[in-house]
């Protein structure tokens, strides 16, 4: 797209009470727009970026066979009751709202109740089971303290994943296909050679459960690994027992700062057994749906990734989830025209800056909105037939011939 | 897609509260799933409906210039109590909530608000304007009563568009792009020989606003029309100063019943005053932002559109949205293979079902879920080389040849 046709501009300062750094460059480059603490719009930058990661999840899940629907916000106390998840005494991060006709709702959390409570009308049988279905849907969370900009926010976009299966072998069949598309999740957003499949606590139905920690200093999980990282433990997992387990010292491991991205978790019948969703078996009895849980919080990973990467100069995005491949300047009046032609061959992956501003200006903001690759074609290239094509990531800069140039 | 993957079932019976037809049927077919009066989830079918309908709606935004992006839910009572739409004495379908630490919360029944306020980070001078900015963006209404199924809903999809211009001049020529672009997008989902521009209240600022309206026996709407239908008018405009501008009189009008799909409306400085957006013009002087909003309810629209064409046996999607193109069934050990070759060539696009039912159940279920074209294959037609096509419209069959019936 063209620059000049975007509303967004670039700004100089981001609000004070921003202490992530990402925050700080989503929104100077006019990625997000603050509202309130933990409340953030996604202009068309953002956006894209959100929809890119969205749609590599959403490959990784068809793939393995689950479907997409789509949860409302508003939420029903019966189903939460019946699982003592209603009580804010409890569950403290709950938004609770007045229906004008009379009664109370809440502004959905997560999912499991009402998922749950729905599929008591499609599974009776286990000819309906296994079923796998996932969202992207706005979660509401009442923080006390909303911090690290879009990392931990009271409104947000999450992938949220529930199986449904006859009994706990096909479960676990299943969880071990989420683990692998999780993976590979990962691996395309570009997060895949710092992010570990970790033992968290299982709570009380299942000796573990799993989360994906992505290692970055402003994390806030500390997580303990052994030498080839074969094995990693959340902080609340480091205990005698645990440790005993993994036959692992506690003086063998190190420990890192740490950002969740993922968790995965074997619910078992935590809330098929309260919501009553239940099956008649292929031998004629009625037995309970075993379940579970897998979350990907869509704009917390896009703030890892934010995060992750920014360097003194900005952000600098993946080539797979950036808002653009190329960010085009044209120099001089020759320099324009050829710009001008280079656009024309792929306008929407070239984020064309055809504004008028100094082409100094030009590279701050190409380097401040991180788009992975910076061509600059002006007499000088021209001379030689060729353009400037500079990486955002190690700032290595090539001459490639112009008719190649949106090869690489 | 199998259909026998699929978690959804059709079901016998939908809630006795439904009384709209349409409501009926898109529960019974699995398309949504109602959570509490007024309030839907969208399963897999008919979030396949929804995408489509979003899709043709963002191809028309953007090829007039508009930028997609994406506001949050959660309200700060601040510009809202500038404007004076925060109080719910005067706007009386709010949902609020609280924060936990401290203060009132809303969720967004529309967005002219923050956007208004957003923008003022955005536009300072006449170089900025002017902007269009549109979302798809999840709208909560406290509605007393809702009904007529996902037609009026407490929690739905809004696609809202917002213009932002120097004058009124800039605004006139968006605003009548805009005419056409929602035309296009009637047209396109299977509303156009329906669906009629009306000229409605324009409230204390414009004289008119434009509604879009489909004509619909249970639309909640009453409009008057003349001969030709190149006059139309929503009910509160039939007064005798509107009849004199449109030299028409009232007993030369004939009236209907309709559904509002969308409204176009200009705001002048309704909201860019009081919320203070300005900008520096060519000329050196502060002016105020001219403005305009353009609706159209996305989930509502979907409602209009299986209300008006369903019929005593269930759904009739319109080819451009409805979830799949083709309904396949194979009857009998051969006409199961043959279609599980027809299949493979296009998974996509069809809907095989390939369920243990007798195939009675089957035909039933391919009218009730709105496929526009059955295919069956069975040996009677394989010994012509040919399978079965109906349409699901008309209910018109033709035998077609084998390789050639993915081609209408």
């Amino acid at each position: 797209m063209r620059f000049s046709k975007t509303f967004v501009k670039t700004l100089r300062t981001a609000p004070k009470d921003e202490t992530a750094r990402s925050a700080s460059y989503l929104i100077r480059a006019g990625f997000v727009h603050k509202e309130m603490a933990g409340v953030y719009d996604f202009l068309p930058f953002g956006l894209k970026v959100m929809e890119n990661i969205k749609n590599i999840i959403r490959e990784e899940l068809n793939a393995i066979g689950a479907e997409e629907l789509q949860m409302t916000a508003l939420q029903n106390p019966e189903p939460w009751q019946k699982s003592e998840r209603w009580d804010s005494e409890k569950v403290d991060i709950w938004f609770k709202t007045e229906l004008s006709s009379g009664g109370e709702l809440g502004l959905a959390p997560t999912h499991e109740e009402p998922i749950t409570n729905m599929m008591r009308t499609y599974i009776k049988s286990y000819k309906d089971l296994p079923a796998y279905v996932y969202q992207f849907q706005t979660k509401f969370r009442n923080e006390l303290r909303a911090k690290s900009g879009i990392m931990r926010t009271r409104e947000f976009l999450m992938k949220d994943l529930y199986s449904f299966t006859t009994d706990e072998k096909t479960h676990n069949t299943f969880y071990h296909q989420v683990e692998n598309a999780y993976k590979r999740i990962y691996e395309r957003v570009g997060l895949g050679d710092c992010t570990y499949q970790t033992f968290a606590s299982g709570g009380i139905f299942s000796k573990f459960s799993h989360e994906f920690q992505t290692i970055i200093p402003v994390g806030e999980d500390t997580v303990y690994y052994n030498k080839d990282r074969s094995i990693v433990l959340n902080e609340e997992v480091v205990i005698p027992e645990v440790l005993d387990e993994f036959k692992v010292k506690k003086e063998d491991l190190e420990s890192t700062r740490a950002a969740e991205v993922g968790n995965i978790f074997t619910l078992r019948y935590k809330y098929s057994e309260p919501l009553d969703l239940k099956f008649t078996d292929s031998d004629g009895e009625q037995k309970t749906v075993f379940m579970g849980c897998y979350g990907i919080g869509v704009s917390r990973v896009m703030g890892v990734i934010a995060e992750k990467f920014a360097d003194d100069k900005g952000l600098v995005w993946p080539e797979s989830i950036a808002p653009f491949k190329y960010y085009l300047v044209g120099i001089g009046e020759n320099g324009v025209k050829a710009a001008e032609e280079i656009y024309a061959k792929d306008p929407d992956n070239i984020l064309f800056d055809d504004r008028d501003l100094r082409p100094g200006e030009k590279f701050a903001d190409s380097e401040l909105i991180g788009i992975p690759y910076r061509i600059v074609i002006s007499d000088k290239t021209l001379a030689e037939n060729k353009a400037e094509i500079t990486s955002r990531k190690d700032g290595k800069t090539e001459l490639i011939d112009i008719d190649k140039i949106l090869d690489n």
